[in-house]
């Protein structure tokens, strides 16, 4: 049964009418494309999400994964699809042509995750990770490197993964243990690595394991963190196999969700015979490594949210389907169906809004990195680049945790159907979970946006953001059927704004205080952008129908901007005035009491 | 492992610091015991959860249920522990002595499940369904139906379940359709029904079937509906058995959670040869199964706490032994355990208030419960029945709602781990997602809230809330520590009482609008609720502390009185704001503008 669904016209309308996503042709990189590739684009990725992505929640969830005698092996439909992923060209299709791209921009790969994500997460990640891993290497390996291993990985021939993590070194990358000792042309590699995603299957020849270890002798801390190639399978200049490299997986985690995406433990060197290679500059492991974990972060924001959109159409499906109850006003003369519940409609509004605004928050953000990639060097570039910066923690924490909060409301549109397995959207909410835990936990994602992210540069990232949200009030602010939501926005702006100053003091001033706010002070801030991406959408849809194309979907634009920003806004006010204020009941609480 | 945690001074400064549980002993009913023997109730509850109930947690997830030739079977543990829990007088310990009861106050009955679902949400609902039905028989049922299956259900030979939801009559009974025929002494009774949790299993040699159905010529709507006791097995007037009755389980639902349960469809007389008998009056069946459905909310509402309780607990546990990362402020010389870190912190702090305040709601709702059972007609024993009645839908719809989001915290507290089956927390998220979507779901409870418990004896439910809520805030006002606390809760619930009356006469005025907001209203009814209790625990324990009894226990009770009221009522005002707003997105959404 077929359960990605996805409206077509919604994604559109972000893409074309919000952003003008053609116009990123008119960059250098861009130049021989046009806005109706991109749109062929988009159309084909959810062809391809339906005919081929889809089938694979249900099979991966009975199938699980196994684990026996050391290897993991995957519902054999995975395989196929991973090779004709990699060979259609979804994995590398915004990479240069160089290596076996497309050269589509940047952007168009989260378009992509976004609907290959929805309709299967666990699939999607090993596509995801192997296209991360060969960017990493495209980005910093040499030009060997780049040429042995990018091609492959790009058709699906290969995977990648990313190692970080340890079992005592989670959220703490300075605490890595992982040795790497010099030898000939290459370092031997020794230590354990745990949740590793798609760490061991069977649906590629190979899989490249991009590592973070530390070269013999380094500094301690981050600053003595190298990156590495180590292959699962030792491969010779011409890419032919070679024999196995001296990694072993040891353990897969039994899971909440995405049972078919192995979490694995793997052993580097247990026989001291684990090869690895240098990728990029020593001891600058981590800085690079950032390129894939900043991506992941976004990625994992498409996850929750894209999630959420499956769910969302499919209560919405089942709400309009299912008759029961009669209607509360009494002046229908038989039973109704459940959409007409003014309760359901509330939850229905609420997802509504919470998909589109993240989604158009993502594909904005999206659309800001291919200036920040691809604008010659200058402040716009840098302009670009701040507000992805700022954009990336409020992406991944708000995104995932919403997401799996959207996927529990379509739960409770179908009431206790929506607990039970012959319908999709458990399986949704079990897999959405993990998005708030991975890539950097949403509380550590809090400390970056509200540390980092206001303190770098002078607080380049934050005024680079403070620049655009204000530009678009200062212009909307009396707009005729939407002016009032933007005054209010506007007004919880300033107060915004005040924290931010506020927070940034107490950093420094009272770092216990100021840690014990991150959280709710991201989650104002991502409220606040919801509703600006939300009132974007509604003015641009109200301009619409004042030219005549009053319809539905549009009115349902500018209904969900109105309802969004009249039930939110009063609340992300009292997350701020909550942020400020003087209790510390939290930094005090002695360890006793709890 | 163990997995059942409680603080058991945090249950008994509930039930003897705030409520003085003992005072019920001066009840007529009561007068035989006293506060010890309550309090060994309780441990002994305690013990019996932690020794016989937690294992089965990991035991029922493992072995799920086994569903062949229309007969399901269980996991032999649990075989075993549900006629030790009948036998020990767990089953009974709150009902009267006549039938095998032990007698003890009513809340008992609460306290024991308590701490029987936060061991095993799954095996603790067979017996506290048994429990249901075997007392709707005594309620109802004449001399003989008493004399025949309460005891051997109280002593867990046999089992009872409730049978009302059918395939086109979920939340909606007046569509219910299986069939009475007169027949003799008895009826033939003949329908499908669906959702039936242990509809079917081996744990007993019988099973006592509550079934609502119609008899022959009855009434449409509610008003036609009769109780019929169906069991599994026909019975001779001596208690042998007699051969199967014509009852067959045609199915069992694969749920998110809940493995060990099973859900069942049965199907009542295929063979046209299932015989009920009628318990209590012909077409009053609905009102009689509101007694079970009554207790089923309030239960509903504590499984979601006691969930949280233990996820809570285990939380807190693991935050204290996981070491990772250096303290924020830089103080401490190495890595410290995460719940030095304050965004960590912040998490269980919010959740200690939360399980608190359920917990001190519940068990104050059950308190007032006895008054209402046990006084003798008059002003005093309708205000405590009034008090129950608003009661009943804001503990079963918010303590399962946030006993859901109190999981969902205490996975974040564990990182990565919090989503991997080797600890608990998972399991007990997935358990407690049903609390809001079984027992009427909680836009149902909102309904209610908002519509008959505000209308109902001209309000009498609401008026008698109002009475203790003011009573309380009146005393408190000026209390040197929390007094600020109180004042504004105090302002908070002037705001809300304005919009009982807004919404209660919109209600006729404008039914869909009013229908979108009882959820949001009910919310705001419990966040006050939540304060309140709360606040009542800190200045129960502010008083303690000046009497000389300082210690971490009373300061968490202040603290988190004080962190919950401050960051709580402002939302909880911003929620009633949006109440009373005017705008009217969800009612005039447009279908085709989801």
């Amino acid at each position: 049964m077929a359960h990605f669904k996805v409206n077509q016209k919604d994604i559109f309308f972000i893409l074309k009418d919000q952003l003008n996503y053609g116009s990123l042709c008119s960059l250098e990189r861009n130049k021989d494309l046009n806005e109706k590739t991109l749109d062929m684009l988009v159309t084909e990725a959810i062809s391809f999400a339906r005919g081929v992505v889809d089938p694979l929640q249900e099979i991966g969830e009975k199938w699980g994964v196994k684990f026996e005698n050391g290897k993991v092996s995957c519902a054999p439909e995975f395989r196929k699809a991973f090779k004709q992923y990699g060979q259609d060209g979804w994995t590398a299709a915004a990479r240069d042509t160089k290596y076996g791209g497309q050269g589509f921009p940047h952007m168009m790969r989260i378009v992509i995750n976004d609907m290959m994500y929805g309709a299967c997460q666990a699939f999607n990640m090993a596509a995801s990770l192997t296209h991360g891993a060969a960017h990493l290497i495209e980005s910093f390996g040499s030009e060997a490197q780049k040429r042995l291993f990018i091609p492959k990985m790009f058709t699906g021939t290969w995977s990648g993964t990313m190692c970080l993590t340890e079992p005592d070194a989670g959220s703490n990358l300075a605490a890595l243990q992982t040795a790497a000792f010099p030898e000939e042309d290459h370092y031997k590699i020794k230590g354990s690595k745990i949740f590793i995603s798609w760490g061991d299957h069977d649906l590629t020849e190979n899989i490249i394991h991009l590592v973070l270890a530390r070269i013999d002798g380094a500094p301690e801390g981050v600053k003595g963190i190298s990156l590495f190639i180590v292959p699962k399978v030792m491969v010779n200049p011409d890419g032919s196999a070679r024999g196995p490299n001296d990694v072993v997986c040891t353990g897969v985690e039994e899971k909440l969700g995405l049972h078919a995406s192995p979490t694995c433990a793997l052993s580097f060197g247990s026989k001291n015979e684990c090869i690895g290679y240098l990728c990029g500059q020593a001891n600058k492991g981590l800085s690079h490594m950032f390129q894939m974990m900043n991506a992941a972060r976004i990625n994992t924001g498409v996850s929750g949210m894209t999630l959420a959109s499956t769910a969302y159409q499919n209560a919405l499906e089942y709400t309009k389907a299912r008759i029961q109850g009669r209607d509360v006003a009494g002046k229908k003369p038989s039973d109704v169906p459940i959409i007409d519940h003014p309760d359901v409609r509330r939850m229905l509004l609420c997802m509504k809004a919470m998909v589109d605004g993240m989604r158009s928050m993502i594909y904005t953000g999206a659309f800001w990195q291919d200036y920040a990639l691809e604008l010659s060097d200058g402040d716009e570039k840098r302009h670009y680049q701040n507000l992805v910066d700022f954009m990336t923690p409020i992406i991944k924490a708000y995104c995932s945790d919403m997401g799996f909060r959207v996927c529990e409301m379509a739960i409770q549109c179908l009431g206790g159907y929506g607990y039970c397995k012959e319908y999709p959207i458990e399986q949704y909410l079990r897999d959405a979970k993990i998005m708030s835990l991975y890539e950097g936990t949403n509380g550590i994602q809090s400390m970056d946006l509200m540390g980092r992210k206001m303190r770098v540069n002078a607080g380049a990232p934050y005024f680079a953001y403070k620049t655009e949200i204000q530009k678009f009030l200062q212009v909307n602010k009396e707009h005729p059927q939407l002016g009032e939501n933007v005054e209010h926005l506007s007004n919880v702006f300033k107060r915004i704004d005040q924290m931010a100053t506020e927070l940034k003091d107490k950093m420094t001033a009272d770092p216990l205080q100021w840690a014990s706010n991150t959280y709710p002070a991201l989650l104002a801030f991502s409220e606040i952008t919801m509703a600006w991406r939300l009132l974007d959408m509604g003015i641009i849809a109200s301009t619409a129908m004042k030219q005549g194309k009053e319809n539905d979907f549009y009115i349902g634009k500018v209904l969900q901007a109105a309802y969004f920003t009249d039930v939110t806004l009063p609340h992300t006010l009292a997350t701020v005035e909550t942020c400020l204020r003087e209790g510390r009941e939290v930094v005090e609480m002695p360890i006793k009491g709890f």
